[in-house]
């Protein structure tokens, strides 16, 4: 691009919100061109020019953030900025109403809610949108990439709206992809994704659900058969409806996910017949790690940009018991849309993200 | 008392009131007079006759609770029940009104909030009680009782109001008192306690402080130079402001506090002399526990309703760490209540404590 | 029974040690007669009569312990104490060892360990007993009964050797031996049982799995295909090896274990017919408590003797997630062993435990 | 230097090794010069060239890492290499050892122990050097400096051998220093400085101490009126035996101090007058965050190479409470030892540190 690259964040004052903005801070590519962060700025805080970034999230202050602020959202603010990049961190219902917005005014958006990563109506339904089958809604849609660059780089790289992934999505789409595409796996018995997360994938609102004496010392499963990313996970997969059952649970840690899946496969398989095939599948994915002995565990990933995978084949060489890991800040939102700018701009793809 | 012990609780949502309910349950002498549950219940659980124990707090769950529920509050249940004791775990502005009222209504009270623990004017400012200065709350005021066993056996026996302590109040009361009583302390150096607490102490209502990723793999000072337990350290200890610096800290656990304490010495003293002393102090006091060698730690006090005490003495005699420790929702809050209410009845101090 | 009864405890310094201590001191039917601790004591210990109790489990300290020592074990010191009730809290290979002998002095054993849980010479290669085969330990094995009192009650009650049950199995069998002895598995689809238990169950030796920096913050998949709670799953629930694959994980939180179960049913199901089954099942079951509404979770039995189940049923009735709860050292391990111990007297099964 | 800067680490293995690895090969100066990894390699390694670091931290795993093994040590090895400067990430005993020979290869050493941070033989004492005393040590001690760059930044540019700070030392030494220099703190009060730690400050060996079980859910204080650290404390604050209580406490977090720090004044102060002080001090600083609303906490600083100060004045103005908080891994150790790297090359001092 002859323009030269100017982001801007909606919603830096939540978890992923804050791991973006380091991230883009730290940025090669993006030196001389912090992000603008704009979003709901009250009366006293825009007298004073916004909120400093360094009062929102105090571990970022610094050099690096010094000056950096808050500032009230409007689209003028964006054009004024000479802004091209727009990462919205906003709730899907923000989203799904600014990113018709956004395209129209010639940004190129990386979405981070669930707003338009469902192709079928009928996954989206859990989500119920006001908008869905007006033509508008129905276009955007159209336009929208499933920004999981291990599965969908050549189209991310045109993109003008990126849907990134969610979460738990991510880590069961990365482990399950390739087995499913391979046709290794016998879809008459159920897959079964039991997955784990930290509480960070909650959000910031303080909740029943959030409090630290509801978290701590506990874990529970939640949004068993009804959870919001099982659709992703059919669409991205290549699975029908019944063929998984997809139970997320809450960890008592800040941050990581690990989805524990289990598989029958059609034709007995080995260690080394499961390595291959994960190994030719992300061999031009440089933060996808195939542990090829041992299973990977949620302290490999946190504070990583990495999906880590791992397995075991029973004694039979018919089931298999998947662990896939990821930190849900990262490869489960901010970083993996740092991956998205990068394959559309055509940067390496792990840049800044090692 | 020829009348037999019928208790109510007022407040069995919180944190505290799960373990003043268990407590209650399993108590010898409440056997076949299990507390009547009161508080506000909405329509469709009037309905109902009132919120099963086991929905509010499903740990207590099981044959002892079966049948139990928390009704709608009113004094006319109290009557109607026979209760003859009431304990109240409210806020403390729910406290300061609803105490006169159930002295009016002939019940003894022992009161976990801190609407009544204060003699002094000055020291319950921190608290603007809006009746403070009216003649009912002065003679309210005047019969309550500090209810700390160790220190206030006689008066809490005979006792119609009993303001439970607050839970680090509690923690370096116990520590410092024998010291003080026994003329040990040179107060012209302030005494130092840097106390820490689980995140049970902050409530059950959720706010960005009491958010799982805020306190987890946390540490924060607050309320410096200014918490509300300041007055009950002064009057209970027998200090002046400005002999003692308190500084509370939030821990990335459920529950316990451990207070350290620095205090320096008239006169050298040994270890043999300062355990000697807390011997003695404590002797007829079966729930405090003293270290004479070591040091207690959080994990000794937890899910007990002791307090413990350590403590080390420098080479030069002249100064003394002191660690006191406890379970800030038992010997903090319910167990001492539960305490109280032995001391008021004539029975063995620890019974169903232990 | 004539003879009045008096327990010994051989491992009371582990986790499950203390928590069979405590519940055996509070026993309202041992009163009188504590527990005689013994163990390995070295000479200088052996000097002052052995290892204070309060020494070893500060948490414990107070009057009900005061005096109480762990002495140097030696059949003579049990037969001197008048002990007829053995509890060992020891490694499998100690226990392998020790229990003919016991039952040779004529004491009636409840042994927490995994030696003689197992009737299958098959599912005991695990363990890799030295003995297996032997006479001897035929007819030992012969004797044992699995201690698991909702399966098994009236055998219990005349046992000589208990097996006490593994904290994993007991939550996983007392899940799934409903549904399997009603029929109502389609035992063609593998069940699965993903299990995630806190630290303490992986014992109280320092190792680089149980050091802090590896469990907190973490989540691990371990025993992929090959725990040894396998063989415990097989024989108690009735399932042929291929027809369950368990799972288990290593939480960050010290105690507390949950199960999610997956099970494919051979006909449609609903909430109320498995609630129905469940309840039936464990009528007289006072410590497996079923949850018809909501899903258990580990803060829910964590420091209670009880095992919680609850279930959802997919919306077309063919499949089910089953959650079940309990807390490793108690219902996983010590109060099993004391439900056992009243079992065997004839006391009521939840005395002391509620 | 003409001579381009080659790097080895020795104790890559521990947490602190880690995050120096880490460090060292996102460094920009450092992009084509990976460090040397060295330390003692079985036999089985060797034949494969040495321990992958990979498998040494999973975490680490990636395109940066490559390749890069843990070697044998020897100084051939690192002369081979072309070794230049050389970390210790070493038990003390060994970098006492293993410094007068690295400083006679002509090598330049940051050694991250506490080795030769004292310059007071009678500070020495705890640790209790065999050599303390040797011509050799006395020469080698002579040119050690502190690497504390706030303090010495001059002397660690032309350092061979820099001793890097404790991790406690720094968070108190940074929240004293400016406050004694100037000469404001009245020294006839005791400072206190009550300290808390995570668990990683504790080291990688499995010990009774840094098992899961005791340290989660608790917090307990050691080393009191002992701890190795105090010596650092008395040195670079300018401060007598006696000035200074220090108490360390061990948090259940696994990284991360918070010193909470109690000093009085000779004349009272200010807020803006205390803000001021520090400002000046810090002003050539870009690692060292003064807050002067509020107070930092530990997620402020964990993850991060900052140390961040914030005080509260008694509203008396005559005393304060200080709290200094930094990531015990990274600015209590590995990101000052590059911080030093950084001064001794005369590159910013903050560089590959943001």
């Amino acid at each position: 691009m002859s323009r030269p690259i100017q982001t801007a964040v909606v919603g830096v004052t939540g978890y992923a919100g804050a791991e973006l903005a380091r991230l883009l801070l730290h940025h090669p590519r993006l030196k001389d061109a912090p992000p603008v962060f704009a979003g709901r700025v009250d009366a006293k805080d825009e007298a004073r020019g916004g909120i400093p970034l360094d009062e929102i999230h105090p571990q970022l202050g610094g050099s690096l953030s010094a000056g950096l602020k808050q500032e009230q959202f409007s689209w003028q603010l964006l054009k004024s900025r000479g802004v091209n990049v727009l990462f919205l961190a906003t709730p899907h219902e923000q989203s799904r109403e600014w990113v018709p917005e956004a395209l129209d005014h010639g940004l190129r958006v990386i979405d981070l809610s669930g707003a338009w990563r469902l192709a079928r109506a009928a996954n989206r339904e859990v989500y119920a949108f006001e908008d869905d089958g007006t033509e508008l809604a129905e276009d955007v849609q159209k336009q929208a990439v499933y920004g999981l660059p291990e599965l969908h780089r050549a189209a991310i790289s045109s993109a003008r709206l990126v849907a990134n992934p969610g979460c738990y999505a991510t880590s069961v789409i990365l482990a399950l992809r390739p087995l499913v595409a391979d046709g290794l796996i016998d879809l008459d018995h159920e897959i079964v994704a039991d997955a784990k997360s930290g509480v960070s994938g909650a959000g910031k609102a303080p909740t029943p659900k959030t409090h630290f004496m509801y978290a701590a010392d506990n874990l529970s499963a939640y949004g068993v058969f009804s959870h919001r990313h099982t659709g992703e996970l059919l669409e991205q997969i290549g699975l029908d409806a019944g063929q998984i059952v997809f139970t997320p649970h809450l960890l008592p840690i800040p941050r990581g996910i690990l989805s524990t899946i289990y598989v029958r496969f059609r034709e007995p398989q080995s260690q080394a017949s499961v390595a291959k095939m994960y190994r030719d599948f992300f061999a031009a994915s440089p933060l996808v790690r195939i542990h090829e002995k041992g299973l990977p565990q949620i302290q490999h990933v946190v504070h990583t940009c990495c999906a880590d995978i791992g397995f075991q084949i029973a004694p039979d060489g018919r089931r298999a018991v998947i662990v896939s890991c990821l930190d849900n800040l990262l490869k489960g939102a901010s970083s993996q849309a740092v991956q998205n700018l990068n394959v559309m701009h055509g940067w390496p793809e792990s840049e800044g993200l090692l």
